[in-house]
């Protein structure tokens, strides 16, 4: 597997990203991402009770449809909290695109980031559409990757390669999100595009299991966006031998993992007002989900994230945290290892001595500079 | 019901608080609260599974025996993860006590608060307490209040007076937490005492009932502390009829919970960093558990807390953390009322069209004044 911190396109897709007036002083805030050929495509979403209507229009054609053509994506405006008239813009968004594209509606994908409660400015994405559709090309990507990030400080991309047989594969991914979730940014959401020929079935599998590698593995501040979004298209464009269990889909989800994973660590290290990545490993838990569970607990705890922050080696945080997680923990078992704390990087390691799974989780320390991030905001 | 907001003993209870030296700089660390005659008692304790040493102690004190003379607190040091040497060290303390108090060491409970993870100063305990025993007296209360403080920025105190039939009775109690929880203070102390004659199981369930709905429904910084615990003696000074059910129990139950939802705001009042209280109600739920989860995730956002501290009117991270509460809400159901944030105390309602229960829960902002006092600690 070849990893390249950067996005390159995989065969038979181009975007295009531009400005079309949602975000002040011209800022990028429309993406277009387009598969010149139809594409298998999966999705996973926030499990917030409260989705915005871009979700909930993606959700069901994602359910209904096979074949996919684009995703459409803005920034400023979350579309979030808007009622019907949110459905109605975000499902326009989609027919509008389609026409221009020549595809169905529903095989246009659409997502939003950005302020909650505002109704979508759909007038001005009307208007741009035709110019979206008109501007797709292979290096579109760099004004598309940019066109997603609100408070984000760099765009965030990877491509990996890798050997399907003799054919080559690509996967390339871009996220945003600078926090875990933020409602005010409204959202993680993440672009990815593969070329592989795969299965519906396996593309599904591989997509779920890398995104509880990854992104459900990472946390800035225990909230949960009304937006998050993960979306995969698959186009086949590289005509490798159909991917459809045994080595072949160990390859690709092997190769999926990885882009997921470090698109997760790009959005921590980004995280809102932070000076330090950490890393929380909890080893010899009874199982998976028992490890997580605390390791999560640990990168939730403000006061833990304060004290590294201080860069002040509080073991007492780390314990308390855990025994208060809903584990079976007992004083007696619990080692704490707590890694050098002037560093950028921080690595905590947690043995609960009770069996022999493991989960690692990352987050990022609590600062001042978030507080003010998300308290000046109006 | 007269409330006084300051702490009055009831008959037959003295108290004494002197400084012997854990803490720096004379501050008055070990404070004693005393019944001259013996005493029905009841506590509640952290669930946290990570429990300091004296809450171990009194648990074990509390299931086994009858009646209770006496409960002694030091503050700046938790005796947490402190191993066996910290059980023997609590127990050692007990002893010494019971032993100068002339009473059997199991009538003696045991609190403590303050750093976790140090061995507890027990030969600093050990010779002050001769010294505590004589010094003993009902105004003691004066110092004993302010020996359970740490980063407190006042006493927490309360007296209710009111009748059972022609005998007049009162509840005292007084608190320390300004942190819901912080493993820093490492705690959330209450000691209340009534001269009510009252039964154990009225006395048990009068507690049980009052925290939940007092303590149990304030919040800081979500983080759960290894030494909390809630303490009453009642010595049935007061000769009224006995308490065990109908009216007579109400009355009681009325007036502790008054005690402990008044101490229960004095701590969010005094948390850490905080210059807001906010009291966050949920309205028309299914059930009063659904009101609780649904107001409790809303107090522990961090977003919203922060938008407060900025006093920034964000409908959407109200409704994005009651969607994430795993609660069954749909956006056209929710309303949500904030009151004027320019204030002192602000106020949120949100009501759920789903049923009659509702619940208040309390919390504070999040200050960048508290990631300061928790990363500065070392």
């Amino acid at each position: 597997m070849r990893i390249y911190h950067k996005a390159i396109l995989p065969l038979g897709f181009e975007a295009c990203g531009l400005a079309c007036g949602i975000r002040e002083s011209a800022k990028l805030d429309l993406a277009l991402f387009y598969s010149t050929i139809p594409a298998k495509a999966s999705g996973l979403f926030t499990t917030n009770k409260i989705k915005a209507a871009p979700v909930i229009v993606s959700k069901t054609y994602l359910k209904n449809n096979k074949y996919f053509r684009a995703i459409i994506t803005n920034s400023g405006n979350a579309n979030c909290l808007t009622g019907r008239k949110g459905l109605d813009d975000a499902k326009k968004t989609t027919e509008v695109l389609a026409k221009y594209l020549k595809v169905k509606k529903e095989s246009v994908l659409v997502g939003s980031t950005g302020i909650i409660g505002r109704k979508l400015p759909y007038l001005k994405i009307k208007e741009a559409i035709p110019k979206l559709v008109k501007g797709l090309s292979r290096r579109g990507i760099e004004q598309a990757k940019r066109a997603i990030m609100t408070t984000d400080k760099s765009p965030k991309e990877i491509t990996v390669k890798f050997n399907i047989g003799n054919s080559e594969v690509r996967i390339c991914g871009i996220a945003k999100g600078a926090g875990m979730i933020a409602p005010k940014l409204a959202t993680m959401l993440v672009f990815i595009c593969t070329d592989a020929n795969i299965a519906s079935e396996a593309l599904d599998k591989a997509l779920k299991l890398s995104v509880e590698n990854s992104f459900n593995r990472i946390t800035v501040d225990g909230c949960m966006s009304t937006n998050d979004s993960v979306f995969i298209l698959a186009n086949g464009a590289s005509k490798n031998e159909i991917i459809d269990g045994g080595i072949h889909f160990r390859l690709f989800k092997k190769a999926l993992n990885t882009v997921c994973l470090e698109l997760a660590k790009m959005i921590v290290h980004d995280a809102e007002g932070a000076t330090k990545f950490i890393e929380v490993k909890v080893k010899q838990a009874k199982s998976f989900s028992e490890a997580k569970k605390a390791a999560l607990a640990v990168a939730n705890s403000n006061l833990f994230k304060a004290a590294v922050y201080g860069e002040n080696p509080n073991f007492g945080r780390v314990a308390s945290s855990v025994g208060a997680s809903g584990i079976d923990v007992r004083e007696e078992d619990l080692k704490i290892k707590l890694g050098p704390l002037d560093r950028k990087e921080v690595k905590v390691e947690i043995s609960l001595s009770r069996g022999k799974a493991e989960c690692t989780v990352y987050t990022s320390d609590l600062t001042p500079e978030y507080i003010k991030i998300n308290a000046a905001y109006s």
